[in-house]
């Protein structure tokens, strides 16, 4: 083993989802520019800023050794999904979920949290007032109207066919999959979604899951994604895997505490997340999504020709001002 | 809420990675059977045993809580990957990684593991004789004599195109993709690989890592894939992430130390692990990929009508004798 061998390998290998921050590579440009390369030469008028309106911020308890943890997620804008948005905005306003918990963890699956005594009647946390009851119509939207960017269609497609849908593409930094007639976002990694019952329209919101696996698209409009977590997604992924059935925690003990959900218009200005997606109408998104379609950056030697659609995550990072 | 409703939310929401062991419900054979009452359902017969002699058994050190943490690994059989499977083999006969370590956890892509001085010459562990240089032609299989079982193809497929190759499908219980000549392993949640350097024929099989996120299926045909986690996945997904780039521990306090990485049959007969998977040529499996292609049990109100392959996880259980 030569002293670069390990580094150099880990390197190339995951260059693709190596944090912005690191993307700046101080080598020149590369003949062949890999997702991370455009990314980093992205002009700034291709960053769309994330509105702190659209964001939740949730602190879990600390960790085993006192640091914190904060996971904050962003909202669907209208008119995705906007009956339940409307139910979590709420439930915000009124921290509903200070301490909720973090319920259940499934391998390659979901972590799900909400109201720890959800299955006892007579502890149940009961909802506020003015939480709708939000028709299953909403989990897929009229296609008109909706600009699909970037997609599998059109002159230049970055991807080839998929299993689970005609269309796809963006709109507005979301992933989207769509028919003739209509569109619905995709459950790719870090979306965040509604827990329900059997009947589609008996989640409220206050149940929420995050996807922390492969995308399980069968879910797709089966069940409402609402948002999607865009900083500390990697204080659920690691949560200890549940070893109830479904991955529920069998003992209080080992739930996780949420100490609070809060819009991040509610947080003194300092302190609300500041954060920007790559517009995915923007020439560099474009480019971005071929890219990783087709990898010829250093240690690809055979670009696959298309992607999936989640894995095209729509690039974010942090801002100072 | 009712009270049984996050339960039941939970119960339909997550039937599809329900533990095998669960599977087996107590309540009636549903109208549309589900992936789970599928698997359920079938019989010895469609079941085949893991040999001994393909798993290899890894020891991390216990948890914090003193638990133990066993991860068993099959090796993917001839012709898969055989020149780094027999390397693989021969580190393990030696107890090569006695004492190595998880070096690496990226979220939503891969955990790492090897010589965690592999950097630094001076105290990088040589590796033994007999370790084969490994030609990148290993990467894609003849597609002759290759029954792709259970696929996109043919009379009944179960899923629609693929954007990432022509052919998918499974042969000997491991999900595969082709083109008219090749086929080759696909890169699902588990699988496990080879890292390597820039060149393709520089991995050595000394250093592995397997996949803890959305299927990374760009590196299909660019990096050796020689087996999968059959038991223990959650021991290295769980784990914290690492902080430097992509994902590396930036202190060796924060590695994970690999007790021992054994052969099966190293181990006493009745330490072994009993495994079985559900034969891929079976009629069982037929049914279960397409039920898994198209949800219609209670819960799924539109089926996808097409499956990605790593939506489609060989179903494995645990046998006692």
């Amino acid at each position: 083993m030569t002293a670069t061998r390990l580094r150099s390998t880990a390197l190339r290998f995951a260059a693709s989802l190596l944090p912005l921050t690191l993307l700046a590579a101080s080598e020149p440009p590369p003949a062949n520019p890999g997702p991370g390369d455009i990314i980093a030469a992205a002009p700034q008028g291709d960053w769309a800023r994330i509105p702190a309106d659209d964001l939740l911020v949730m602190d879990l308890a600390p960790d085993a050794k006192g640091r914190p943890r904060r996971v904050v997620i962003q909202l669907m804008p209208a008119p995705f999904s906007s009956g339940w948005v409307s139910n979590i905005r709420k439930l915000a306003a009124v921290h509903w979920w200070d301490d909720a918990a973090i319920v259940r963890v499934q391998d390659n699956y979901v972590v799900q949290w909400g109201d720890p005594d959800a299955e006892d009647e007579a502890k149940a946390k009961p909802l506020p007032a003015g939480i709708a009851k939000v028709p299953e119509g909403e989990y897929v939207f009229d296609r008109k109207g909706v600009n699909i960017a970037a997609g599998n269609s059109g002159s230049e497609p970055w991807t080839g066919p998929d299993a689970y849908a005609k269309a796809l593409g963006f709109s507005g930094g979301w992933p989207l999959a769509g028919n003739d007639d209509h569109v619905w976002p995709v459950h790719c990694y870090g979306m965040v979604g509604v827990g329900r019952n059997l009947s589609p329209d008996t989640g409220s919101g206050a149940e929420l899951y995050t996807v922390i696996g492969h995308a399980p698209r069968h879910l797709d409009r089966n069940i409402a994604l609402v948002g999607r977590v865009v900083e500390g997604i990697e204080h659920m992924s690691s949560l200890p895997r549940g070893t109830g059935a479904l991955g529920f925690y069998e003992s209080p003990e080992e739930r996780t505490v949420i100490r609070s959900v809060r819009l991040a218009t509610e947080l003194p200005e300092a302190e609300r997340p500041r954060l920007e997606y790559l517009n995915s109408s923007s020439e560099s998104f474009v480019a971005y999504a071929r890219a990783r379609a087709n990898r010829k950056d250093a240690f690809f030697n055979i670009p696959a020709g298309g992607a999936d659609i989640c894995n095209i995550p729509v690039p974010i990072r942090k801002i100072t001002q």
